[in-house]
Order: structure tokens, then C-alpha cells, then sequence
């Protein structure tokens, strides 16, 4: 290695060949941006970025989001050279069977990674909701003499990360908030997989940000460390969120391959690695090289972490003297603990056959909540007033009002998803993001993330079938009860009343590692007499018998979720009169009673009742299991249409004669 | 009625109270949007929107889209005025059941309706495809003498419109291809769901769409008819999209409602209404009315229209004589007929045991069938190295290469699919899009509104599962096969082999009125030898019998799609040599299935054959339904993980060990 080359620059090469040697080892991943964005990160990591990689987990820490998490590899770079607990031996096993390196950053594998990222936009989205949380924290603990809450989000974008709308969402809110705690860098290597970006994405990035209100700053060389330190240290003192547009060489420092698409997302090539050591004066037979000095250069960061960390937690030593309630309170929000007696004083919906819808009792439930619960903070894509999700004494938070409760998230469901799952990374939160269910649609890719990624974020679903009316079947869905079903670690619940909705949050607001998607009508449902019924904490077992009608052991089983159990119970009642003995089971959550005991299973679904209607106002997909293969469904295997509702159910059966007709069509 | 008033002014306002008089009989919709942009929308139609009412499919017409589809009584007051086959009578039945006038426009039901709007953004990206088809096709059709192809899309898009990722996406994309053909009007009412704009929307939308490269106006007062005119003409002589931001008010003339929220959802109510029309100086107790002169006013764009089809269609008729074998095909095109014999060159894979990955048959496929059928373009969400999807000889649509065939869409999954939607709403094409499958969720919202529309749009989804291997779960679909299954009216086929991925393709461009999902491997899948097993040609009925394994009728049923197919065969070969008979079913598409009689799902599927086992690399969820209660199924029902592809195969149980054994345990 040349003795001439500084320390710095054989640092930054060292994050370039461990990140190459990674993937060249693997035979798989991108060696492009880790190449291409290694000074960058550098800067960063060895000059401003405030961790303890002994306190992984400090509240007060800077975060960290590789938006374009394909570049995986250079964080693990990072976190090892760091002193993160993150072997060398993990980077050689990148990409394999059980490491901690996996071929994406992965939230909970991997300690240090803040955020899941490679589905693209979503890193961007997610650093924005972190960067929420820090100003809510920072407005609801910090003293006037006692600065507890106080970090930066740094970010690495890429060409990928911007075309994708939902970062054009999150940054036009990030301007609107003023979120100047975010310093994002775009990777602005003008390389995308199919070529030059000129094929696709000739804008004006800067021109476009500043249309957002963000600070923006051009780093010509997106090599020179001394121009990147200068550009984040002129972003932290301006109040905008800030970009800084960084131009740079994808796979930098390989011969033939840089500044080309093949360096993007295919190993070098043993070869091409080597000769690009070579060109470094570096050994091109050694792999995963750490010299002795660079290595300690990088413990500098461990160093000054532990410094910092030191004088923070004197600091807060002081304040849990000085105030502390508010530092226990701080304390289990970041914990993600529920305050105690939370849920005594929630409402108790008493019996009505008019009913109400269960948006507006999930509205009265989430208010009761949040009263006990000042973590509890969301919004929706501006159908606040549709569902029903105004914290009443909440305020709207804005840049003036940081203490608000209430996020317009405006018209942008993506962002909204990734923005609640980014607050849901920060922590000291329970977030949720609410719109009509048919527009689950837009947010896929971050309900995705939050089920993946074992996340606390709460999805408020209303406006849940063909009972939306009017509007038609554009918005009335149909299929996303299933197709939410259908993503693991998802709870998905579909309450049948008022009682159902309360047991329903609670099941949200209890279950941290899962997040919830709560699917509720926009029209009346009765609230069932529970003095008849079994009751609604039953809920939290997915399924459970509400009444057998009839004397004798039942004949028939109808089950329902949601707007359809009254329908259910009104059909048993007609049967029961005609002397078919009929259960009626409410079936709010397939996953939910899918973790039930097989003995709980078969007492509520005996297998040796055969005759078993599923009434559901959705696709009948995946009702199969639970009605067997004698049942049969009352179901939406179409589109809805445009009519008053009422007119809409009965047009597709929706009607005790169809139900009863099934029942006696199956008894033969 | 005041008599001084202007005819126009009085035709303007006729559109504001037949719209706001539709919405108060059905006691549901939107009056804030058509009331606002009253004035916009006379300007297009009356003074520039070329259409003749009696020839609505005129392949030449203008194209005019609502994207804020929630104003859709504006359309349908356009509609009956200018004379197309929408009776008054419909618009007093707005929004109710088996009316021509759903809650928002659909394709398909009211003629003159362009495109299915609603969801936000969609309508304006679908703009954007109608202006891409208009360019390809005037390049390909036009010729020196002769300009047969020449029309503008006009559009109305709102504060939604443009919050939406979507639109962003498509934005960018329409600047960098210099689509100077979309007209588009920003109804800028500063008001949204939740209030004025400003609570979440304050950026700078001029210069954001200057930044994407359109040519930006405005508008200062949305009434001012000579601005508006002025406006358009100025655009039309603009190389650029353009945006002409229109300065309006929600719910004009209502008088305590017009400039706020509650103007935008909800009728004005009848008092409201009906001092709203005093206010203006008409009748406060008439509804649906029309004014002599004003009907006829309005008819000028029928007079307008004729004469300029004739005009047309005498150009045409030129044309015809002078390119014959172009104006037939052009014809055919515009019917979305396929050209004869298209498929009788298709490839025929030879049996290969180590195979090709059906990305791979798939790109032969699309090539070849590309040769013969010139209106098969489409592209990837830069990835087609990936998805295999270029067109060799096609080159890549751009601004100065309008011929080409190869769209770069970047990375923008939902604009993509808005834009091929739009592609396929104009006509003259059958359009595909491309990503990875489990980018998909990033599409959904453009995916449904093609099977709700019944396009004829292709998606082609590659790396279909954890056979995707060390790029991880981000990366690996496990529930897309599911959630897009549950779509209705959208064909999901996930071939076995290269042959039946040639009769996959051959589905999709065949079924005209559905869009089809092509389901495709990044792994190598062997090339079944179709002269042992059943041809490849069966795929068309969804599923079919592969082979039985053992002498004599089956005992046991082994279904696969895509690449487990392989492992069925191999584990059937081995049952059978334990002297355990077993079928095999290819079964590469469910809907395809469901549409054959009963008596070929009973042959494939015969009741007393309860021994089954569904493999497939996905979840498990709706497999119930074919594998019956006593069924068992080899699935993934929780994420993947990043290691070589083959390892996580045989960790998650796809081995023909495993495959054996529930095999073996079913049958006790």
C-alpha cells in the first residue's frame, strides 16, 4: 500500500474493497454504490454521525438510512469498522444461510440498521417520520436548560430512490414540515440499471427539491471529504430539510466497470477486483483487508460515540432529578411500553340496534386512548374526517405546532406508510396512518415493510366494502381484505361492532411486534347486546361463538366478520325459527385465531359440523379452510357498483333469504 | 333568468347547477369540483375539444380526462350537453343503481367516459399513455402529405391529483419524453378534505413542474373564459406538457359553502342550492334545466364535431387509396384485432432438463411474437436486463425516437402502470409493463383499475419467489401470487416451462377484455418433455393434467404451479416407484380454471381422489379450495431470506423428501 496515501483516503477504500471482497465473496449483491458512495459515507460515519456502537440502541443517537439498501454491503462496512457488534467473519458470509448480512438492510437482524430498506423510496419516506419524531420528542421533553432530544437523520438516496413517487410524497410534506434535522445525500451517480438516467430522468433534481422548500447544496466531487463535511455542516444550520446533491462514480475505483450500469448490481469479478486494488496500491491477493491503523482510525468513532453518549447520559441523570416524570415517561415510550391502567376508562358501547359505524366508535375509542396514551399519534391522507381519526384535543402538528397529535399527511398514502413506519423505527411512538381501505392499494410496499420488520405501526382501514354506496366500485373494495390477509405478520381485523372496534385497538396498541390493520365501516353496524351475546373481548381470540341458536348442539355454523355478523345473526334467528339449530360465530381475525389452540379451534369450528356459511362482504378467497368442503360462502366475487348502499347489499345477496336459502340448499 | 347575461356565461353556468342538480337528487357526491371548474371545462369543450358526439370512438378524437374522477357529474353534464348518447334522464339518476352515471366515470359503462378515474393520480398518468400512444402512432401512420393522426389530451387534475407519488412519477416521465400533446388544467382550489391546502400542501407547484420540464401557465381567475382560451392556445404552440394552473374556487356560487371543504363532498343541500341559483338570477324552484338557446349553444360542438370527422374521414378515405395496406392496418389496430397468423412462428422449446428461466422464454417469446405484431410495446421499471422484456429490433421510445418500442419507464412502478393503462384506453396498442413481482404492490392501485376497466393491459412480473435467493425477503414475493389472484377480472398465470410460457403469452394477447399477469421465474426451470407429458397448449384451461404416475387411477393428487412443477414430477416419479399412484397437475393459473365446465375440474380433480398436495412457492392462502379438508400443502407462509437460492428452497421444505412425506402422511 502506497505510504504516501493519506490515512483517510486508505479508510475510505477500506469501506470500498470490504464492501467489493463482500459481495465478490458472495457471488451476489451491488458493489456500485458502496464504491461509489464510500467518501460520503465516510464524512458521515467518521465526522458527525453521533452513535455509540456500545449503546446500539441510545434514544439520542443520530440515525442512519441507507435508502438505497441494495448498497448493503456499506453499512456492514460501516457498522464493523465502527465497533458495532458485527463480526468481520458476518461480512464474509454476505448473503449466505443464517448471517447477520442479509442481502438487504433488515431491521431486527442486523444491530445498528435502523431501517429495512431496497423496496426503493421507502428508506427516503421512512427517515422523514423519524425526523417527526425527533422534533415531537424534542418539543414534548426538552427544557429550556436540559437538551435531552437533539439528532440528526442522515440519509443516502439514490437516482432510484427519487424517481419512485412515494419519495416525491414524503419530501413535498418533509418541505411543508420543515424537517430540518434531515440531511439526505443523493448518490447522484446518473447510472440506473437500464443505463444512463438520461434514458429516463432528465428533471431538475435541484430545482425540484427547492419547489419542496428544501435547502439544496451540489457537491461536485463526490469524493472530496472536505467539500462534504463543509455541505453538512452549512445543512445543519439551516432550518430546511436539506439534500445534497452528490456527484459520484458508481463502482469508483474499478478499472473497467465504474461509471458504468455493470457495476451496479453484479460482483466486480475476481479480476476486476484485483486490478482495482491494484490501481489503489493495494495487495490484489487479500481480501477483507483492515490495516492496523485504519482500523484504529475507525475506532475513533467508538471513541468520541462513547464521549458523547457519557455527557448525554450525565445530562440526563440531571434531568431525571430535575423532572422525573417526564424522564420515566420518556423512558417507556422508547421502551415501547404501554402506560400503566391504559385502557381502564375505554368506552363501553352499550346495545343498540341502530348501531353505529365502527370508524366513528373506532374514532371514540381512539380519542378514550389517547387521552392515557400521549405516544399515540397519526394521521390520514386527508380523509381525516371520513375516518374519523381527529384527536380531538390533539392539535395538528405542523412546524409552529410541534406538540400536535394530528399529521396531515395529505393526499399520499405511500408516504404515509413509510412515514408512520419511519416514526415506528425512531421510537418514544405508537403511530398510525388511516385511509379508505380501497387506497390500502397505494401502501402496499409499507404495510409490507411494517409486517416484515415485526413493526408497532397501526393501519385504520374505513370505508370497508361495497357498503361504501355511491361512490362506486372504485372505491369500495372488494379484494384487499384478502389480499391484507395474505401478507404474514400482519394482524388484520374486521370488527362486527362498537365493543369488537374497542377490543380490536386494544389488540393494536398491545401487539408490538405486529402491526395491525384495523378494517372499519363506513356505515352503522348494530352494537350487539352483549348481555345476550358472549362478549366482545373474545375478539382477541380471532373467532368466538357469539350464540348457538336453537336447543341442541348447532347443525349449521355461519360465521361473518365485520358489517356481515348482523346479517349472520338475524339469518340464524330466522333458521332457529325454522327449526335449524344455528351457531353464529364472529370471525373479526383470521390470523389472530390461527394462534389459537387446535382445541379452541375445533370447539368453536367442531368438525363434525359439516354445513358452514362464510357471510363476508369481500372475495370469497381463502374462506375454503374455515367452511370446508361442504360450505359455502355469501361473498363479493366481483366489482361493487354505484348505488345507495342498502340497494348495493341486497343486489348481491346480502339478504337473510339468500343466507337462509344457502343453509337450507347445503342441509339438502 | 337575467336577460343582459352572456349566452356563454349562461351555457357556464348551466354545466355548475346540471351538476350540482344531480348530485342533490342523489343526495351523494361532489358539487365543489364541477361548480369550480365550470368555466374550464366549457372552454375545452366549447372551443377547442375536438369530438364528434355521434362517433365517440373516432380514433382521432381528443382525448379528455377527469382525473379528480369525484367531479364526475361535470363529465356527465359535458357529455349530455354536447350531444353524446346520455339522456338528462341519466344524470337525474347520478349515482344510482344500473344508471349510466356511477359515483365515478367508468370505461365501459357511459360513452365519452375515456377512462376510469377516482383513484387519485391515475387519471392524470393514464394522460400521459394516451399522449405517448398519440406520438407513436402519428409516427408510425402520418406521412408528409397526409396528417391522420394529430390529437391533444386535455385533462382536469386537483390538489390530489398531484399529492399522489403517481403523478409525480408521471410528471417526470412526460417532461423527459416532451410529450407536447397533454394539455393539463390544475384546478388550484386550495382546498382539500381536511381543509385549506395549506396544511399539508404548500410547495411550489410551478416551479416542480417546471422542474420535470413542462411548460407551466397560469390562470388567475378560473372564470375567465378569454385567459383559459388564451392559455390553451399559447400551450398548443409549446413543445413542452403543459400545466395551466387555474386559480379557482371550490363549490363556485354556492353562497355560504363555495371556498371551503364543505363544498367538495357532500350535496350543497336544498336551500343551498336553491339560493344559489337566485344568487345567479335563475328559477331557485327548477331543476335539470336547460335553456333553449343554451342546448343549442351547446350543440355547436356536435355541428363543430361533424364537420371536422367529415373533414377527417375524407383525408382518410385519401389515405386509404394512397396507403392501403397502412390504413388497414391502422384499422385493425384501432379495433384491437390481431394481424393474421401472428402466432405461427412462436418458438417451440426442445425438453432441456437444466431449462431456461421463464423470464427468459418469456423475452424470447415477446420478441417473437413482437416481429409480427407492431403494436406490442411496453417496458420495464428499469429493469428490463432483468425482466427480459427489451424488443431487440424496437429501439427505445424517446422524444426524438418516437418508433421505438422500448419504453424506459425508471423506476416507477405506479406511473407505469397508469401510463400503460392510458396506452391501452387510447388504443392502437397492446402495452406491457415489467418489474419484479414483488414490486408489484407499488402498481396495485394502476393493476386493479385495469381489471376493473377490462383492459387489454399485460403485466409481466419477474423473480416470482424465495427463488430469487440472496437478495432476501425485500426482495422475495411470498404473497403477491395470492393478492393478485384475489383481484377480480385480472388473468394471473405462472407457467410451468419455456411452452407454457409461449401459451401464457399467447392467453395474454388473446384475452382482450382482461388484463393477464404473467407470473415468471429468475431461476432456470427444466423444459418438460411434452412427449411424455400433456402439451403445453392446456395452459389454456388453467389447469391440466401433466401425468399419471403408476398403473392404474390415481390415489394421490400432486398440483404445482411455475417452478415447483418440476419438484411435483420428480416426487410423483418417486411415489410412483413405491408403488404410490399419483397425479400431477400443472395448474399455472386458478382463473383460467374456474372458467372451464365442471366436468373437466372434475375430470383433473376427481372427488374421490381426497389425497392431495398443493406445492407452490407462495402462501398458502385459497389453496384450500383445490386441495380440499384433507389436503396438505407445501407453501411459504412467513417471509424469505437471503441465502442461495437452492438453500432456501430445501430449509423452507421444497424438497422432494418433504414433498414424500406429506404425501405419505395424508395417506396415513
Amino acid at each position: 500500500m502506497e505510504s504516501s496515501k493519506s490515512l483517510q483516503q486508505r479508510a475510505i477504500e477500506t469501506i470500498r474493497f470490504l464492501s467489493a471482497d463482500g459481495v465478490q465473496e458472495a457471488n451476489s449483491g451491488h458493489p456500485g454504490l458502496p464504491m461509489g458512495t464510500a467518501s460520503i459515507a465516510y464524512t458521515i460515519w467518521k465526522k458527525h454521525l453521533k452513535i455509540n456502537p456500545e449503546r446500539p440502541k441510545w434514544v439520542d443517537r443520530d440515525r442512519f438510512v441507507l435508502s438505497g439498501g441494495h448498497g448493503s454491503m456499506l453499512i456492514y462496512s460501516l457498522l464493523h469498522l465502527s465497533g458495532f457488534d458485527l463480526p468481520l467473519n458476518e461480512l464474509k458470509n454476505f448473503r449466505q444461510w443464517g448471517s447477520k448480512t442479509p442481502g438487504h438492510p433488515e431491521y431486527g437482524i442486523t444491530v445498528g440498521v435502523e431501517t429495512t430498506t431496497g423496496p426503493l423510496g421507502q428508506g427516503f419516506a421512512n427517515g422523514v417520520g423519524m425526523a417527526i419524531a425527533e422534533e415531537k420528542l424534542a418539543s414534548a421533553f426538552n427544557k429550556q436548560d436540559m437538551t435531552i432530544v437533539d439528532h440528526y437523520i442522515y440519509a443516502i438516496v439514490t437516482d432510484g430512490d427519487l424517481m419512485e413517487g412515494v419519495s416525491s410524497e414524503a419530501a413535498s410534506l418533509a418541505g411543508h414540515l420543515q424537517l430540518g434535522k434531515l440531511i439526505y445525500f443523493y448518490d447522484d451517480n446518473r447510472i440506473s440499471i437500464e443505463g444512463n438516467t438520461d434514458v429516463a430522468f432528465t428533471e431538475d433534481r435541484a430545482e425540484r427539491f427547492e419547489a419542496y422548500g428544501w435547502h439544496v447544496q451540489t457537491v461536485k466531487d463526490g469524493n472530496e471529504v472536505d467539500a462534504i463535511d463543509k455541505a453538512i455542516i452549512t445543512a445543519k444550520k439551516d432550518k430546511r430539510p436539506s439534500l445534497i446533491i452528490c456527484k459520484t462514480t458508481i463502482g469508483y475505483g474499478l478499472p473497467t466497470k465504474q461509471g458504468t450500469e455493470s457495476a451496479h448490481g453484479a460482483p466486480p469479478g475476481e479480476e476486476e477486483l484485483a486490478n482495482a486494488k491494484k490501481l489503489a496500491g493495494w495487495d490484489p491477493e487479500k481480501k477483507f483487508v483492515i490495516e492496523a491503523d485504519v482500523a484504529d482510525h475507525f475506532k475513533e468513532i467508538l471513541t468520541r460515540g462513547k464521549k458523547v453518549y457519557k455527557k448525554w447520559n450525565d445530562l440526563f441523570e440531571k434531568y431525571k432529578n430535575s423532572y422525573t416524570e417526564e424522564a420515566s415517561d420518556y423512558l417507556r415510550r422508547m421502551e415501547g411500553e404501554l402506560p400503566d391502567g391504559w385502557k381502564n376508562d375505554l368506552p363501553i358501547f352499550d346495545a343498540d340496534d341502530k348501531g353505529i359505524a365502527s370508524r366513528s366508535s373506532s374514532g371514540t375509542v381512539l380519542n378514550a386512548i389517547s387521552k392515557k396514551v400521549p405516544e399515540l399519534i397519526g394521521g390520514s391522507a386527508d380523509l381525516a374526517p371520513s375516518n374519523k381519526t381527529w384527536i380531538k384535543d390533539g392539535k395538528a402538528f405542523q412546524a409552529d405546532t410541534p406538540e400536535g397529535k394530528n399529521i396531515h399527511f395529505g393526499v399520499r398514502e405511500n408516504a404515509m406508510g413509510s412515514i408512520v413506519n419511519g416514526i415506528t423505527y425512531h421510537g418514544g411512538f405508537i403511530p398510525f396512518g388511516a385511509t379508505f381501505l380501497v387506497f390500502s392499494d397505494y401502501m402496499r410496499p409499507a404495510i409490507r415493510l411494517s409486517a416484515l420488520s415485526d413493526l408497532h405501526s397501526i393501519w385504520i382501514f374505513t370505508h370497508d366494502s361495497i357498503g361504501v354506496g355511491e361512490d362506486g366500485p372504485t372505491h369500495q373494495p372488494v379484494e384487499h381484505l384478502a389480499s391484507l390477509r395474505a401478507i404474514p405478520n400482519l394482524s388484520v381485523i374486521r370488527p362486527a361492532d362498537a365493543n369488537e372496534t374497542r377490543e380490536a385497538w386494544i389488540s393494536a396498541m398491545e401487539n408490538k411486534h405486529t402491526p395491525t390493520a384495523l378494517i372499519l365501516s363506513r356505515q352503522n353496524l348494530p352494537t350487539i347486546d352483549r348481555s345476550t351475546y358472549a362478549p366482545a373481548e373474545n375478539l382477541h381470540k380471532g373467532a368466538y361463538i357469539l350464540s348457538d341458536f336453537g336447543d341442541g348442539s348447532p347443525q349449521v355454523i355461519l360465521m361473518a366478520s365485520g358489517s356481515e355478523v348482523g346479517l349472520a345473526l338475524q339469518s340464524a334467528a330466522v333458521l332457529a325459527d325454522e327449526g335449524i339449530r344455528t351457531r353464529v360465530v364472529s370471525f373479526p381475525s383470521w390470523d389472530l385465531f390461527e394462534k389459537q389452540p387446535d382445541s379452541y379451534q375445533a370447539e368453536v369450528f367442531p368438525q363434525d359440523i359439516k354445513v358452514r356459511v362464510a357471510v363476508e362482504a369481500g372475495v370469497s378467497m381463502g374462506w375454503r379452510k374455515w367452511i370446508g368442503d361442504q360450505g359455502d360462502v355469501v361473498t363479493v366475487d366481483k366489482y361493487g357498483a354505484s348505488a345507495p348502499a342498502s340497494t348495493i347489499f341486497s343486489e348481491y345477496g346480502f339478504s337473510v333469504e339468500n343466507v337462509v336459502m344457502k343453509v337450507k340448499n347445503l342441509l339438502g
